[in-house]
């Protein structure tokens, strides 16, 4: 068995999704993680119901998220 | 007693189904888990009270679990 | 003085009613606890406002959980 | 000074009122408690804003608790 | 600088106001505290918006508290 | 780089203000801070949308801070 | 892999954009931060939906934080 952030290692440099708490989902390719969940992701888009937004670089917190998932 | 993440060690690889807080369930099958309830799930579709959508690969943050079951 | 979770212990394999946080309660069979109260129910019925429904064996995150009761 | 928790030493056996988070009362005899506010009331009562209703013995999860005040 | 622990020493015995996060407020005498800002009042009055009622000796759980003040 | 409890340490004995989860916002000089962000603050104001009110000295819960910022 | 902290070290004295938990946006020159995702910004500006106003130097608190994003 991987554990869930070894996993999360398979991902780095991939396309990811992430969901927030707030529905907002974040499209990006992962550059890091912590065991916090905390993330960075580059070439970032915001989407949310209404909006689609670039963002470049970000890092997000990691109590902020729901689920990731390879996109 | 087997505690309860033994029982966990006892679902890997079978189809499991994972109600979060916000009322969407996760079905898929167990890929790992961890101390918080980080969870690994393949072949994973999301159930919204209105819909019903494919994900594939999915890493859930543990504190948004509510409960686990077999399916 | 016997701790709560030494009380837990003496509900084993009984009939136990566990109200969450949403208001649902659960009704089950307890097999297993640890110390975050995670427990695991087996022959569980879940009980809302307007159904009720069986689950078979759950394993309940212990955050979601605001009391235990014998049934 | 005795900390707070050395003031619930001196409610053992004693009737307690607890007010949860979600506003229920639960009114009961203190049978033990430990340092996350975990307790465990027996003859317990459930006082609603519309409800009374008898739970006999009661597991309460501490991080539920508002206050506890001897009835 | 006394750190903010130590100032609540200084309240000790004295009459005290403390703001808990659902806005109600509770009066009474400050008998102890710890770490967590759990706090032991006696001859205590709670006070909402609409009612005032007395309580006696309360033990409240930190979390709850927003401040304390001297009366 | 100083960390952010050190900037902290540089606002002692000056005026604060601090915004509050609530939107609350506590104007008064600052006393004394922890690690936790509980703060206590000396002559404080109390402002929300409809009222401003004198509170003399406060201790606050460093859960409910959202800023600290000179005034 | 840079872990995600490490990333906010390259932010330093740069031009940086926070989202808040509240939908506040923050914008500012980051001078400092820690392990919990505190931190410090000088000339600092709130934009909520509807204003647009100068902070000056603000300590934030961080478990309000959602991302951080160079700008």
């Amino acid at each position: 068995m991987t554990v869930p952030l070894g996993v999360m290692q398979s991902l780095l440099q991939k396309n990811v999704s992430l969901l927030l708490k707030d529905n907002t989902v974040l499209e990006g390719v992962l550059q890091s993680y912590d065991e916090f969940m905390n993330v960075v992701l580059t070439d970032t888009e915001e989407i949310t119901a209404e909006t689609r937004r670039k963002l470049g670089t970000v890092i997000l917190r990691g109590n902020n998220v729901v689920r990731i998932s390879a996109k």
